[in-house]
């Protein structure tokens, strides 16, 4: 099947972070790809992907990166498909330095930022999810469930607080 | 036309900010309905608005909140449909307490956060526009012609450099 | 006895800072509850607690939350009783986004925010016990005592400067 | 009517804020007083007037302060009644400084800290009062009502969104 | 004289920052360019800036934008020729997320960062007169000369302490 | 010999830290006490403890604290002795909260702030002695001495970068 | 009468904060010289003052500076003289780089810091007088007699809060 | 073959950092020097050295340094050489005093400022070198060769997602 979310990441280092988008893609069973395209060192291959993913299918690309985080927001200048960003935590700043740069974007051109790390990238994929599941019955019922399930886990975790 | 996106704001004194993401759906002539709904305030419509939203036909959901910004997280609770956080500026903290409290979602619930302030109203109109887009062959070429525009704009914007 | 102090939090990995308020309840025998309340996960759940506490007899509400902390403030918006919230530490940014998220609240809705983590967690079972207190001898005799032990401990410690 | 509530601040540059406090309580007919009392410029006052603040029939104090502010917590660590702190917008760190200093209390001295600047003082006011509440049926019921009213004036103002 | 210097900027709006640049370059008699060049709006202009710059005889590029600043840094992806980034003092967080959205670039991609606003500005065009005077007697003689008059100046100003 | 330098601290386990100026009145043979007081739990033991300073000899105070630092500005606030503060390092937010605590204080009573942790407490108690040397020539004679054994091991340590 | 406080600062723009040391000097009547003297624009004069200041009779020396403020640090590191400094309230970022850069010193080096603006410099007078006040029983009596007036001051201005 | 870029640094600690501006100097077979030299503790030293390295052919000088890290601002103050600063990560507060204390410079004396840490000074070395690259063809073409390089190991590491 082919794929309908994009999951793009800067470096293969942020992968520890971007697996929990694909991990919910899959749980979902959302067809996916996954690549590394990285802003600043295969620019070309960034624009490209960018302009190709409408016309191969792509709906929604999840693009991951930290510090000076210009991948969501580059090819969120290269498609008008929604772009979700997440902010992987960096080094020295923790991931504010990634989630300015992914958020703060200029009246124009948007990014869907969601949190800094691995919360964000489960969040990136349900959000995408949630996406097609907008103009998908089935797949919004799948999330409905999901949520079901979640707070049945909440419920029972009271007897954790031992 | 009924509404496919719902805009929603914690406070009418939003609607300076907020009006900028109606602007771009008034002119990609995308059907919305706005209407204040406090978190904090009014409860109990922040939860029926969420719950009952897909079944009135909105397809994606614009929230601004200000300073402990909790309307747009809240909302993502009570339903599975898109939720897009606008951080209003607030007074103090010139909006990075509610950027953090919108964008810092636990993973489970996204909100598809954008940049503090007029930026991000702006942008949450395109988002939606965009999410919309990617089904819909029609609305996604008037986008792509809106970025043709605005690269015009740019691109003349030189000759103002005196 | 019936309890006086409902202690919710958001997740049962919250239980590490949070069991240090229920700590000090026991301490000073007060009696409390205790439970896992979700404001993203479990919302219903949490505005049932909220809206029920008052006639169950508590009369505060402590509650812990990390990042886009939202259960204080949306807890506070569902009952006047006095509702002291707790930031836990979060990962990325270390609770200044469990903070802001809690403290900032808009004005009408109040809740009475402590430190961040451990020490914010201790310091609210002791302002819930102090809210008691003002209206209660005895339990404020207990304070004052643990106020005067606490003092007696510093005199001595400076004999382990070595 | 003997005062219950003590409103003080470090300076009377600070009533510009603080009155807002006291505007909640005149609504609610709360009977209170309203002091200046500096932290580093009158210390031996502050010190007597939170050991004295018992005996004198007031159950809660609320102390506002700027930068290191030191009132609240310096307040707190004479008394064992509940103290709230407003921390006041300040020049050049537009209350960071004071929300830090008065929120980041030490385990064993909590100090109930609300917002910076109004909507903080305003909610200090509440905040008090729902203390009170907690032990006062008719009290509470004026604070409900109070929450109507706010609610009322949500509803009405999606109108003033034009 | 063909332009050694090629000052961009990524909108119209950010030239009242980026003129101190230029002026720099006129007092020092370097030839430069000026042009609006938006990362986000006009990206292929931008790669295409970039990678003609150095044959058509750039030897620097100082690249101004505020917000998610990407311009400086995409850029300096498409040339290896030096490129200085100046961040423009944006409204929400005064130009923090320009600082790190330039600055934090990842190992291999340097941008020469400056001060956020006018002295960025201003020592963005010095410091580009400084990389071509490093190879150029006359130009650092110029810059020499240039610190003695400031120096001169800053010994009269003691005269204005009244 | 009678303490010159009075070294305080909030907590036993700021010593970690408060050695480390102890450490240097040692190695320059000050005479110095050192003790544990508390700003929140031996509020009146502090208030006695800078009453009584300089009448006992003390010239100079050197108080650490962390979190909501308030022992050195409130020691500041009941002597006219120099104080010099020192941020610890605190657990949730790295000492920014106590610097902030300590170094804001409003205009009339000062506090010497030096950096937070182990480098703060170093040169507090160089600061310390740098005050008394500025009226005793053989003190400020072996501080200079200090200096240039300083100097001379970075000029060794160039060895080292290998 | 010779001078025992020299105050300095980075500009003639800084006088507007600095003056307030002066003020302060003057009511005390502590003899005190003032010049601007810039770390990066007249660093040898820079040094010069540092180096003779001690010979010249100064005791204490105030350097205010903003930005990457640089002066306070670097005059520390040519003389053992106690030296103060002030962080001027810069543009972008409100005197946080001001703080940072003048409180953060490595160990070996102190520099006094006060707070940002207005009230620090104040405050760096007031030191200042309070270091020359440990060896100077009639200053340290004007000064005790200064915070009696600040004190009744207070007392009087509880009148204010109307 | 002479030396081209120094490479200087605030402390033997910091060349854990620094080296991987030297590897990539290495790399590129630039020619440098390194050296210990601290603005705090070797203050005349660090003037020499900026003084004298224009003469003795150096072209660029690169400068680490973390805390209140005067040295890359204060070598600029004492050269027209184009100045590299190098925020080393420092404990507290990870480097953001660093940043800031080297960046924020006054208008006239430029640093030209990297990323916190390694890969800061990764691509301090690289800026150095990208600059002699402007007027050297064959380094130009080494640094292009780098960079595709880089680009091959991205597009390999997509292998590595799993």
């Amino acid at each position: 099947m082919n794929p309908k979310i994009g999951v793009i990441m800067g470096s293969s280092s942020d992968w520890e972070t971007m697996k929990h988008a694909c991990d919910i893609l899959e749980e979902l069973e959302v067809p996916y790809e996954k690549q590394v395209v990285s802003a600043h060192r295969t620019p070309d291959l960034m624009f490209e992907y960018a302009e190709s993913a409408r016309s191969r299918g792509i709906q929604v690309i999840i693009a991951g990166a930290g510090g000076a985080a210009h991948l969501p927001g580059m090819v969120a200048a290269k498609t008008t498909l929604p772009v979700i960003g997440v902010p992987v935590q960096s080094r020295a700043l923790n991931g504010l330095d990634s989630l300015l740069s992914i958020v703060q974007m200029p009246g124009g051109v948007p990014v869907a930022t969601v949190a800094i790390g691995k919360a964000g990238a489960t969040n990136a994929g349900l959000l995408a999810a949630q996406i097609l599941g907008a103009f998908d019955v089935e797949l919004a019922a799948k999330l409905d469930a999901r949520r079901e399930a979640t707070k049945a886990q909440v419920l029972e975790s009271t007897g954790d607080l031992t």
